[in-house]
């Protein structure tokens, strides 16, 4: 989407040397450096050895031109490839969004920033543990970390190597990688011991790690090829999130933008191009996978989409691909507690309503329980329900959600309304339907246009960080530019989280839009003394010291 | 003796760290790097993969404390090494004088300049070829690049070894090494192509070359070692020159000085902090190893000082280690040729006068010789002589020395008699005794305090930089000062070439200081019609164009 936004590159380009001469006996290298600066603007190149001991057969071979694939780090630039100008083969970039669950690879021409190939996999850690805190405690054992490490470089190299057969060229091909992860997977993909990240007080062993090899990492590219793991803030925001943030710009823009990326973590970024907030909170499962029995990940024959008929209080959903559905996930679980609310069939205080429900009720061991589908309609043959457990929930999920977004935005001195613009990243925010999270509460009621799903950004933002002209500099503004903020779990945060525990809200006002199905209003606010009193774990709402770090 | 010429070293500093906590959770390499800006003043710090792993548990182990070395590479520093404060071990360089023909390592203590150990051995390249033309071509069949390279790191390796055992401590201790070597030795220990070094129009492949690892040099030091090649400023003008003039310091000082390196070429270099000049000539072979059959390199039972005693006109010497005399050295040669013309055995054109040389004259196929050493004083059995043929060529040597010395300094508006100080670098230099090379009028008349032996220049500079704060600039600073002089063959360079043919020169008022024999000056000026004409390539003398590269 915003891959584009810088322009080509200037990093791919064909330089002319002046020949030579008893009077300009400048050696090849340096020669070449000097085109270099003249045409590129290059002011320091730094070229590996291996590459210099084939420039002087090479520039004459080529009578004097080159071209030239620079990389800058910091303060220099690195001459990553030199070719024949005449014969010009793909000089390719590979960005990495280096997920928990599933890692997913896009190469990119690096001339023009054009989509090569994608793929992905799923992350082979899984099989240590679904979760980095198992992998962390894995990597403390004899070869632990290099076993962590090895399955996500063997998995990525396989990959590559697919891609690359697809494609028609070579991984040698492939001169630069940027990658983005969490910060436990950044860790454990350069081998990094991760022990103190989940150890108070929580302290990676680097922040910023310097430009990498491919080969000290094991990654079969280009003999010379770098790798660019993207920084992080700590623990608790990692590259993944930097290069969520530069994909989205919202870095660049003078109205301020919030970013939500939701898995396992709800990570939330507020900023504009002065100022950069950041939090996160444990508000996601809920959210990422449906909730109980019946979430799950959007995949083909599961209900991404509800609708309840306001007059005849029908259920109807959409299932991916069409299929017999078998299942629901986040973005259908949303639709459906925002239908039932309109519908009257869920309460203001997200309760079944059970002669508003009719035949969608079901009661089981005394609860109560929404049926969606009817055993004879689903592929699995048994009903799809929601319990009233599930929904409940779903109803902390979406309130934590909303505390978070309130909280992080109170610390401004801003209101959530007053947001220009609301990225959502991740699979989630593809999928969400901004209409319906705003009925139940879980994001502010902002206009429909000011919602901006970013799909997979963590890749995006990979894969921008590949042709921009100043990749390492330029997240690294992002990084030292924000300020995380805890979330302490003190009254004030609690009594926001109680009023958000409704639907949409105790205080309509805040979601003028909202109407329930009659096209009346929703009840007038409740007083907080009717609401149930929670303790703080209950919460499912954490700043870093209990949050799970990643997603 | 100038090693020292700006302190000890400040990249060896222990540093305290503030532990972190959860208002600080900034990772421990970016802590650790904070602790280097603030007490070491290190702006930036780069921290390779392998040591960063290391940190997280080493800090935590060494209490928030860590003794660190670091490099400067021109915009960053390196940290080459961490280790616990609480039991120090050597943090050691290595030096190394990279000579066509022999090849010297020192080893230095990196926090106080401390000079550990020193050795040398003879560049197994020799058994290729004993110049580096011969190497240059054998660079260029298969393989030969490779095999030239190993010889030479083979070498290095099976030295430092043995050093490191000497000296108690692990070749992993040495973090760094510095290389100063002939342009085209250089090249061939980086494995770099050297073929374009000896074609018109003789282009190196590089100047600069970045900072190296060991690692891939081959080089069995630290893992992380860095390695740092002089630079050069072409074919002819190569790093050990650099180092020599880096050794000497008349890059910083006001007064203008001359460095005379002799070998295979005599390389000389004029200036002062804000201007080097440098040009090269092969006056060398009859300087450095003595003339003809008699010459050879310094070692013991060679003659390194011949007297004459004016009275009796007999010759007397001494010899290295006072054994047998078995041959001459440079040194020895031109004491004699000197001792010689003050007792009127030799005449102001250089040719022996046999009714003054009586019983030390002989008479071979018609050539006049003069015998230092009768048979039966000879370790060889046979007489030790000079032919008038040897001291014709040795004439010629002197002449072509002091025609370039003139040359470089009138090129800048300035006599010979005019410098502050004179370097003389190398073996030749330890040995040559000025009053002598005055005498013959090789180099200017100045006050013998004006002359300075520096010794191996080209080691002493290397070790140096083992220590200075940023000798990558530093070296880069003197080589893009330097401006090469080529030396034109024209008549009025042919004109001061003839009129140094005599002893010590047809204008006596430049050597006031030198009295033949009897006390009285030498004779009037010869006008230059007296003088035989040479044809251009019998000078021996010679810009980049003709003379061979290296030494």
């Amino acid at each position: 989407m915003t891959a584009d936004r810088r322009g080509g590159s200037r990093r791919v380009a064909t330089v002319t040397l002046t020949p030579p001469s008893l009077r300009d006996n400048t050696a090849d290298a340096d020669r070449l450096v000097q085109a270099l600066k003249r045409d590129v603007g290059a002011e320091r190149v730094r070229i590996d050895l291996p590459l210099l001991k084939r420039i002087p057969e090479q520039i004459r071979e080529w009578r004097y031109t080159a071209r030239c694939l620079l990389f800058k780090d910091r303060d220099a630039h690195l001459l990553l490839a030199a070719t024949d100008p005449s014969a010009p083969g793909v000089m390719a970039g590979l960005a990495v969004d280096l997920g928990t669950t599933r890692i997913v690879l896009r190469l990119v021409d690096l001339a023009d920033a054009r989509i090569l190939d994608e793929d992905a996999f799923n992350n082979p850690q899984i099989a240590v543990g679904p979760d980095v805190l198992a992998r962390i405690h894995h990597a403390d054992t004899p070869e632990g970390l290099a076993e962590l490490q090895a399955m996500v470089v063997d998995g990525i190299n396989r990959t590559v190597s697919g891609m690359c057969t697809r494609s028609g060229f070579s991984t040698a091909d492939i001169h630069l990688a940027t990658i983005a992860g969490n910060t436990a997977m950044s860790h454990l993909f350069m081998g990094i011991p991760p022990r103190w990240l989940i150890r108070e007080p929580y302290i990676p062993a680097v922040n910023a790690p310097d430009l990498l090899t491919a080969a000290e990492l094991g990654l079969a590219l280009s003999p010379g090829a770098r790798v660019m793991v993207f920084p992080n803030v700590g623990s608790y925001f990692g590259g993944d999130l930097i290069a969520g943030i530069l994909f989205s710009g919202m870095n660049e823009m003078p109205e301020t933008a919030i970013l939500v990326d939701v898995g396992t973590n709800a990570e939330v970024i507020l900023g504009n191009r002065d100022w950069l907030i950041a939090c996160a909170g444990a508000a996601g499962p809920a959210l990422e996978s449906g909730v109980a029995r019946m979430g799950m990940m959007a995949a083909p024959g599961v209900i991404d989409t509800v609708t309840v008929d306001p007059a005849t209080r029908r259920i109807r959903y959409e299932t991916i691909g069409g299929l017999p559905p078998r299942g629901i996930c986040g973005s259908g679980v949303i639709d459906l507690a925002a239908h039932l609310f309109l519908s009257g069939m869920l309460d203001i205080r997200g309760k079944l309503v059970p002669e508003k429900c009719g035949e969608h009720l079901a009661v089981i061991d005394g609860m109560n329980h929404i049926v969606v589908v009817q055993a004879e309609d689903s592929a699995t043959g048994r009903p799809l329900m929601m319990s009233q457990a599930d929904i409940d929930s779903l109803i902390r999920s979406k309130a934590a959600m909303y505390t978070i977004l309130e909280t992080i935005t109170l610390s401004v001195g801003m209101t959530p309304r007053d947001l220009d613009r609301f990225y959502v990243a991740g699979t989630f925010g593809s999928f969400i339907k901004p209409r319906s999270a705003i009925t139940i509460g879980m994001i502010p009621d902002l206009p429909m246009e000011c919602y901006r799903p970013l799909g997979n950004s963590s890749l995006g933002g990979a894969a921008m960080a590949l042709t921009l002209d100043d990749p390492m500099a330029e997240t690294a503004r992002i990084r030292d530019r924000i300020t995380y903020l805890e979330l302490n779990v003190n009254q004030e945060l609690m009594n926001r989280f109680s009023a958000a525990r409704f639907l949409p809200h105790t205080e309509p006002s805040l979601f003028p839009s909202v109407r329930v199905g009659d096209g009346s209003a929703p009840p007038p606010a409740l007083s907080l003394v009717e609401v149930q009193p929670h303790t703080p774990s209950s919460l499912c709402l954490a700043g870093a010291r209990t949050a799970i770090p990643g997603r």
